[in-house]
């Protein structure tokens, strides 16, 4: 499939209102919903809303380079493919059509341990280009093991583990649709593979979680000793979060409220950030996915500090509105936009990005 | 009737709209309505959503312990039910279903002097566990004493004295839809009970209110002297009178805008709470209700101040919706939810949350 | 007609949307429309919704005293009729069902110089309990005059003399629905009297006002010169203004920004009392119009400065609804109102409120 | 076509209405639509929304004078025609409708570089008054100067060079209707004029920008080299960057977001404005466009410091109304309403209007 099947839509409106009209009703509840009232999910697009850009002119400038490095990889643009489960849900392309789009973008792509294809078969559609593996803990560390020593073989450059799914948060709208991640899809990487627990189980005087579900810091430690890949902390909202994972050996911090699907009351990752960014300083990159559509929205992250930023929902609604053309469309469209943005606001270059680009926080109409 | 018989409902979404639907119009007002034009019943809500949680991860928590007690009593979860008038109204299982449902979920339950059935059937549904009766106030106090002591007899275990019911507010809603609290639902606790009056009386110079509605401080000494039974003060919104409650005897207070039915302009409760906690300290225990529903909302409120806190509006949803099943239904996805949201913020036990797991203030969307 | 002919009604809303029903199009869209975009308009009602009161509970009151004094004149709630034009547009009854509805609730009555009704047949309706004349000032003063001379010797309490009104605001909903106040409604004072001018007139060079729109501070004195009746500024909105009006002998000022009919993006009402009460001390009386729908705002002007409060919209509402007996019933349902708001309030008397009872501001849902 | 042409418009929302029925739809969405998400769009009427002006009476005024200078060309109102493309897409008329129009009130028109007619036939139909160029640089600086020198010699007495679009916005809205401003619409000055890019040209390694959006400060330099009409910087957010043009020899800032049509976050110009104008202080004339619609609008941007704003839709509004006759009737109800606030602000003359008649920041309903 070529970039021209995606480009009979014009904006990031079209892609999502033609994924809404093609998927499965319960598959799209599952992409769309979030946690409870799903205050965080709106949160999240808010808190965007809320920032300012300040709009510069006559800056000179002739060349916009939106490239940079994620743990030392070059890519093209400071976006990437944030880990979402199960794109065959979504268009038969499933992770394949992802995974091509992003090598022909020259972006980073991060694939779950939930995905549609076997991490193998998402390698062997990229062969090449910064490729990164998400990882769940198993109830049993040799299951765990075996997945981290699965994706170092098929050459995925770094382990993001998910750390803000000890359980499965209460995700209404899913429920009310039918969708149940349990049986919907089959995992591709093979039935041995336990996604997280959907509560935590009762017992005669109260709860317990799940032995992945009580992870305690250590695990980036044991992780470490079966891996040489470098380790990305997804889910991190608080700086003292950000320096434990630091202090065990984390490269990165993916600062991340789950899109809203974790704890309906967490903070916009992007109120979030500027706390992480603030505990860590040089001592690992910093990363947002959670609420950004647009290219101005990368441009506020990375001018609040983050060094790249994750794409989640666009990624499945560009998916299901066009398979692997889709997608293809969307990184165009936002890298468009993100150059635009660049040239609005006089900045030259992704990695010269500072602050002083954000102006003062207005109270979204 | 067995738990599985409120399996059906996945999610408090569900309950409220299959309540909605069995429930006739006009009691379905008297459940949904407010005072006025519905202001502090709004704000109940947005208080919390106001509020944001902070996320914590890899807190190697493996159980979760949800108990705690209340004026000494060992409950299974920090939230108990709230007295509501007419539970008769909404289902035939009435305060019955309730009293079994809170019962096999081993949590706290207050009943109303305005119960469908009468005190005493409600305790024969529910011989253990701790189980409180809401008092208003007579005209006559030795209606008032007459209460007590029946209360005292039928094992119920304090005296929740309704304050914020000098009058009924002006509840419009429920006037348009023509629920007449008076007539329309018999009192279980039988016809000699009065209910507050409707609106001031009107004499030649002003306005009167019944002797019920006049009562003062002095009304919990009194009630200390008929009944040995510890006293809650129930709707108590400032630091003063929380204090004033302390000094005539009251071991709890009850901070509550009576779910936004009286005063229309009260503060919300959670906004209350703070100055109520500040004014208490250590001299009683203070707990919450009013806007309530999610298991994020009672870890909110524990971390604001409160030891436990009520459950209104859900619990009639859920009776109209489910009868004992459904109520119990309530109770396991809150429990639930709130086991989650204890996980997702690294608390191992209700009994040690602090206001640490509270965010910055935002504005909700 | 008796007060049992606005029985019916038992809630503001039902007056308001009975009253919708009944009128005539273009006359409602007169009652209801602000100028402009209406921005002012429902600031009014958003300043009291941004207000909370402080809810006392036990406060061992048996008796409200709603009543107070205007001026010296005792009325026995501290709302009032506000003056508004044409209510013969609404209801044949007319101001004369206004006048006695507000003589049979012990209130003052303030009626606008375009009436339908003339003074005089006013007065006849309503010959004892205070009564105030409202003047628009006429483009030669010698017509203003003889309106002030019918008035007193009609027996008239007190000018209140609009001053906000140089020109007409632009009343968009208005014009749209083709109400066009010089044409559809007769003057019950006379063809002689001239409504305040529609715009500015245009000249050559600029534009221009009417006489009566360019009127000064002195038109007071030329007022206390042929009348011994004592005034009262309606429309200020400044301490700067309060005060001029103070020194040029006026009793009172009704803090007004003409229900949003005069200047869209003048702020509400009950945001500029404080100002003006600041500035006046006890050198004046001080009322407020605009946003007063129920008790509980009632009590929040009060508590802010306000020595009573002006009803517009809600009179017209109740008017067209049901004539002298739908005023009636709205003069009841807030008497009502306002005693619930002092008793769940702790205030006993209208007289001594105090900002006590006002709590913090929040950012109403 | 006479005044009474456009009589039959009493309200800026008919207008409005009008032009929505007769404009073709996907001209429609030109006109209306914004950037992206259309924030910025939103904020900049939001921001108007917030100020409050406040009322004064009985100030004594009798004249009221609109009438200052731009440039120090006399005008009998201080607002303008904000430069907007392709009139003819929306009118018969087109800019020569509004031209005619704008000569009638004695207000100064801009006209588009993109206008539908060419900037001589634009001059013909308005030989008197104030008229100025809006420049879009081209590729190459020999057009540019070309276009210049055009509108030198057809008496255009300004330039107002627009800065903001080095490359076009994400015109979401206008894509999804289908409305290509390269090919809908002939371009009145001659197909050898080249509207700005769509987006930036994406190369092997990144994106660049075509020469006229790569122009710098010098382009100031050099277009005062080539014309000696005073010029105008249209589209600035910050005071660095009117500082700039200020050294660069500009003799007036526009400060705009181009109606919200290209940067989607970036401030409303109200917003900007302070800032701008606290950075020129007397060295150059500001004006501002952006959400301006009615009278009150006018009077809070000069209070803030414009000293004359520009109208964009609503001028394609009434175009799109009624032609000639419908942009006339705009003018006119505009001055009515600029003239009827200053009345009620206490203001004589706009020269003399100053921030104290804004009052303090509300949030908006």
């Amino acid at each position: 499939m070529t970039d021209e099947g995606g480009a009979g839509f014009d904006t990031l409106g079209e892609l999502e209102s033609a994924g809404a009209k093609r998927a499965d009703r319960s598959a799209w509840a599952y992409v769309e919903g979030g946690a409870g009232e799903e205050v965080t999910l709106a949160a999240n697009r808010r808190a965007f809303a809320r920032r300012t850009l300040r709009t510069r002119v006559l800056a000179g400038i002739a060349e916009l380079d939106l490239s940079t490095t994620i743990l030392g990889s070059p890519v093209r643009s400071p976006f990437f493919v944030a880990p979402t489960a199960y794109h065959g849900a979504l268009h038969p392309d499933a992770e394949g059509g992802t995974a091509r789009a992003a090598a022909r973008a020259g972006i980073l792509a991060v694939f779950s341990t939930l995905s549609s294809l076997s991490l193998e078969e998402i390698a062997e559609s990229r062969p090449t280009g910064p490729r990164w593996f998400q990882l769940y803990l198993q109830p049993d560390f040799a299951a765990t093991r075996k997945l981290v020593e699965r994706a170092e073989r098929a050459g995925y450059g770094a382990l993001v583990l998910t750390a803000d799914v000890p359980v499965l948060g209460a995700r209404d709208r899913q429920a009310e649709a039918g969708f149940a991640i349990e049986s919907s899809v089959p995992i591709g990487n093979g039935p041995e593979v336990v996604p997280p627990a959907r509560a935590p189980t009762r017992t005669r005087t109260g709860y317990v979680l799940r032995a992945d579900g009580a992870a305690s810091w250590e695990i980036l430690d044991r992780l470490r000793e079966v891996s040489r890949l470098p380790i990305v902390v997804k889910g991190i909202l608080t700086g003292a979060d950000a320096l434990e994972a630091v202090r065990h050996g984390a490269r990165a911090i993916l600062v991340s409220n789950h899109g809203g699907r974790q704890l309906d009351r967490a903070p916009a990752s992007l109120d979030a950030l500027e706390e992480v960014v603030a505990a860590v300083g040089s001592r690992a990159e910093v990363y947002l996915d959670g609420g950004v559509r647009r290219g101005s929205d990368v441009l506020i992250a990375l001018a609040s500090g983050a060094r790249a930023v994750g794409l989640g929902r666009p990624v499945l609604w560009a998916l299901a509105a066009g398979g692997e053309a889709g997608v293809a469309r969307l990184f165009r469209l936002l890298d468009e936009e993100l150059a635009t943005a660049l040239a609005l606001t006089g900045c030259a270059r992704v990695r010269e990005v500072s602050e002083a680009v954000i102006g003062t926080k207005s109270d979204p109409p």
